[in-house]
C-alpha cells in the first residue's frame, strides 16, 4: 500500500474538505451536516417564482436525508409545489425519512400512481414501512396499482404484528447453499441476479432453506475460492423469530455486536434479514420515547412538531385530566387537616417543601430504574438488592434533609418544634420515594406495560399524599 | 440457488433451535437472551466449592458479553474467584462491556501483566477505551507493561477529547490507493497482511494518504477483478474531523445510513475508521442519557446500579439542595400571602393543584422539546412556529381545566367566585409552562450545555412560583 505518485488521477471532488463545502450548488448544508435556513429560503422563493428548473438544479444533489429534512423545513404550500417540481426524479427513500404528518402531505400529493411506483423501488422493509402508515382505504387503492409479486410481498409484511422482527425484516438477502465454495458465491454474486442493493453478509442455508450460518462479508473477501461457504460460518448463530419483538432484537443485535442476522419462520426457514441500519432506528427510537413517555407524551407521533394544535393539545389532555385527579386527591389530604391550617397557618406555607422534595428524588430513582430496565442491567437476579440499596440512600438523604430543612424552617419561623416536623416528615416522605421509585417501574413492568409509562404520575401521588399526610399529620399531632 | 439434497452435510447444530436450547453447557440463557439465574447460581455454587474445572466448563462457551452480565451479577467475592478461574482464557473483549464499578474490580483482579496483554488483543478503539477508564497511575504502570508501538496507539487515543470522532475511531482499516483494481484489493486481502478481525468497507486513498472514498464490501464483490477501485466509490464521501462530537458522528451515520466512515486529522489523512457497531453505542448512550438528565441524575455513572449507596446518595444530594432551595422559593411565594390564607384556609387546600397542573403540563413539551433537539427536528427553521404552538396548545388546555377546576372547586366549597379564581390562575399557569417548557432547553442549548440538564428543576421553579402566586394573588384580589 504504498503511496504512489505513477498514476496521474483525474480530480476528483472533495477527498479533503467536508461535505457541506463541496455541493456543488451553493450551500445546502451547514457545518453540523444541517440544512442551511438560507438555502431554504432560496429553494422557497424559487417555487414560489415557479422556477422550476432552478428549483431542480437547487435540490437535484441533495442526499434523500436532507431532501426529507428539506420537505419538512417547507411550508405546507411549499412542500406540495416542491413535490410536483421533483415528481420525475423523486427519490422513493425519502418517504421513510419523513415526520409522519408530513410523509402524508407528499403521498396525497404524489397520488397513487406515482406513489405505487415509488414502492416498487424501496426495500420491502422500507415499501413495508410506508404501506402500514396509510389508511386502510388508501392502501386498498395503493396496491391494486402495485405489481402482483410486490403486492404479495407488502401484504405479507403487514400481516406481522407492528412490533415484531417480520416487520423490520427486508426480504432480500443472499443465500447460498452450504455445499458452495467461496469462488461459487462471488462468481453468483457478480452475475448480478436477484442480490440485493446493499448486504453486509451471506447466509448459509442447507437444503430446506433452513439459516445453518451468517458470512460476514469480509470473511468472503480474506477467504481463498476454494474455501467451502460452511467453513466460514460462526458457530454461534442467532436466528430470529418472525415474532420476536423488536426491542429484543435490538438488545440482541447490540449484545452480540451483529451486523445482520436471519429471520425465521415456525418452521426454521429463512424469510428474511434484519440489518444493523434498521436496528439503528429501533435503537433510537425505544431509547427516545422513554423520556416521552414518562412525561406523559404518549407515541413519538404524539410528540411530532408538525402535529397540528388541536390534536396535540387532545393527545396531552388525557395524560393531564388523570393529573389533575391526583392533585385534587393530594387537595383532599390537605382538606382532611383544614382546620389545622386554620390554627397555624405557617403549615400551608411549609407544605409544598416535602412534597416536592420527595417528588424530585423519586423520579432520580425512578429514571435510573427505567434505564436500567432498558438496558437490562437490573433483572431478578438484583432486584432485591437495588431495592435496598434505594432504600438506604432515601434514608441517608433524609436524614440530611430532614437537618437542613429543619433548621431552616426552625430559623423562619422560630419553633423548633416546627422544624421537627418537617425534619420527620421528610425522612418519611424521601424513603416513600426511594421504595415509589423503584416499584413503580417495576409493577408497571410486571404488568407487561412500558416500566417508564405513566410512571411519574403514580410517583407524584404517592410522594404529594405521603408527603401532605405526614408533615400535616406530625404537625396535628405534635403542636397543635 | 435451488435448494440441493446431493450433497449430505454433516450434522451442524442449531441450525433451527434458538440460541439457548443449543448451549452445550445446560441453559444458560433463557429465551429473552438473558442469563438464567439458575445458571449464575451454579456458577457461584461452583466457585465456592473451589471446582474449578466444572467452573471452566460452564463459562467456556459464553459469549464476551453474557460473560460480562455474569461477572455484573456475581457478587464482589464471587467475581473475583471467577476471573481467578479463568485469567488464562481471559477474553479481552469482556471489558468493555462491563460496567464501571465491576471493571475496576475485574481489572484489579487481572493485575498489571494480564490486563496489558488482554488490552494489546483488543481493537484500538476498545483497547483506549479501556485505558481511558483507569486511574491516571494505574494508567502508566499499565502502559509501561506494552509494547511501544500499542502504547503509541493508546497514548495518541486519550489524547483526544472524550466525546470526540477520535476516542471513538480504531485505527485498523483497510485502505488501498486510488489506482488498485478490484483484484489486486483482493489478493491483498487474501493474502492476510495486516487486515483487521472485521470490517465492513475499504477506504480509498490517494497519494498522500487522504481518502477519496468509501466502497463498502457488497461493492467488492460484486464488481468484476478488472474494475478500478476509484470507479466503485460514492461520490459523496462524509469525512469526519477527528475532533468531530460524537453525537454530531451518530447523526451523521444514522442521517446517511454508514456503516463506515474515514476520520482524518487536520491536513485530511486518514487516521482511522469509524464503524456503525460503535456509534450503535453512542446513541443508546446519547438517547438514554436525556432522560437521566432530566430526571438530575448527572451521568451514566451516576446511575450505574453497582455504585455504591454513599456515593449514589451524594451525587443525588447536590441535585435536592438546588430543588430544596427552589421548594423554599415558592414556600416564599406563599409566604407573602399567608394573612389570605389565614382567613381562608380553602385557600391552603386547592393552592397545590394550579402548580401541579402547570408542572406536568410544561413536562410534557419539555420532554417533546428536548427529544425534537436530539433528532435535530426542531432547529431555528421552525423554533418560533414550535413557540407560537406550545402557547396555543397552553391555551386551549388550559382554559379546558380552567373550567373542569373551576367547577370542581365550586362544587367542593360551594363557592363560585373561588372557581373563578382558580380557573384563571389555570390558564396563567398553563400558558406559562407551554413557554417555560420550550425556551429552558433552548436556553440551556443556546448556553452550550445540555437541553436536558437539570430542565425539571427550573420548569417546575418556574411553574411552581407562578401557580402560587396568581392563585394566591387573584384570591387576595377577588375574594379578599
Amino acid at each position: 500500500m504504498a503511496s504512489a505518485e505513477t498514476t496521474p488521477l483525474p480530480p476528483q471532488p472533495g477527498a479533503l474538505k467536508p461535505r457541506s463545502a463541496r455541493r456543488a450548488v451553493g450551500e445546502a448544508l451547514d457545518e453540523h451536516f444541517e440544512l442551511e435556513p438560507g438555502f431554504v429560503d432560496e429553494v422557497a422563493a424559487a417555487l414560489r417564482a415557479d422556477d422550476r428548473d432552478f428549483v431542480r438544479s437547487l435540490v437535484g444533489e441533495l442526499h434523500y436525508a436532507d431532501m426529507a429534512d428539506l420537505l419538512e423545513r417547507l411550508d405546507s404550500e411549499d412542500r406540495k409545489l416542491l413535490v410536483d417540481a421533483i415528481r420525475d426524479s423523486f427519490n422513493p427513500d425519502v418517504l421513510p425519512e419523513l415526520a409522519a404528518e408530513v410523509r402524508d402531505e407528499v403521498m396525497d400529493t404524489l397520488g397513487f400512481e406515482d406513489l405505487a411506483y415509488a414502492l416498487r423501488e424501496l426495500d420491502s422493509d422500507d415499501a413495508v414501512y410506508v404501506a402500514g402508515k396509510l389508511d386502510p382505504e388508501e392502501r386498498v387503492q395503493l396496491l391494486a396499482r402495485m405489481p402482483p409479486d410486490t403486492r404479495k410481498l407488502i401484504d405479507l409484511g403487514l400481516s406481522y404484528a407492528e412490533t415484531s422482527a417480520g416487520r423490520l425484516m427486508q426480504r432480500e438477502l443472499v443465500a447460498v447453499p452450504n455445499y458452495w465454495t467461496v469462488g461459487e458465491t462471488i462468481d453468483y454474486l457478480r452475475s448480478g441476479r436477484k442480490t440485493p442493493e446493499k448486504f453486509y453478509a451471506v447466509f448459509v442455508v442447507d437444503a430446506r432453506h433452513r439459516p445453518m450460518g451468517v458470512v460476514e462479508l469480509h470473511r468472503v473477501l480474506k477467504a481463498k475460492r476454494p474455501d467451502h461457504m460452511r467453513d466460514l460460518i460462526d458457530p454461534e448463530i442467532d436466528v430470529i423469530p418472525v415474532d420476536m419483538d423488536r426491542e429484543e432484537v435490538a438488545y440482541l443485535f447490540r449484545q452480540r455486536d451483529l451486523t445482520a442476522a436471519p429471520v425465521v419462520d415456525k418452521s426454521g426457514r429463512l424469510l428474511g434479514q434484519i440489518t444493523i441500519d434498521d436496528v439503528v432506528d429501533v435503537i433510537e427510537e425505544e431509547a427516545g420515547q422513554d423520556i416521552l413517555r414518562m412525561a406523559g407524551v404518549r407515541a413519538e407521533q404524539d410528540a411530532s412538531l408538525y402535529r397540528n394544535v388541536m390534536s396535540t393539545a387532545q393527545s396531552r389532555f388525557i395524560w393531564l385530566v388523570i393529573n389533575l385527579g391526583t392533585a385534587f386527591l393530594a387537595s383532599a389530604v390537605i382538606g382532611v387537616f383544614e382546620g389545622s391550617i386554620e390554627k397555624l397557618s405557617a403549615l400551608a406555607v411549609l407544605m409544598p417543601i416535602c412534597a416536592s422534595m420527595g417528588g424530585n428524588a423519586g423520579t432520580q430513582t425512578l429514571a435510573t430504574v427505567i434505564r436500567s430496565l432498558a438496558t437490562r442491567e437490573l433483572n431478578a437476579g438484583n432486584m432485591v438488592r437495588v431495592m435496598w440499596k434505594e432504600v438506604f440512600v432515601g434514608s441517608i438523604n433524609g436524614f440530611l434533609f430532614a437537618a437542613i430543612t429543619g433548621a431552616a424552617a426552625f430559623l423562619w419561623f422560630n419553633d423548633i418544634l416546627l422544624g421537627v416536623v418537617i425534619g420527620g416528615s421528610m425522612i418519611v416522605n424521601m424513603i416513600a420515594a426511594g421504595l415509589a421509585g423503584i416499584t413503580i417501574p417495576l409493577m408497571l413492568d410486571k404488568m407487561g406495560a412500558d416500566p417508564a409509562d405513566s410512571a411519574v404520575v403514580f410517583l407524584t401521588t404517592v410522594t404529594d399524599c405521603v408527603g401532605f399526610f405526614t408533615f400535616l399529620g406530625l404537625a396535628t399531632w405534635i403542636l397543635l
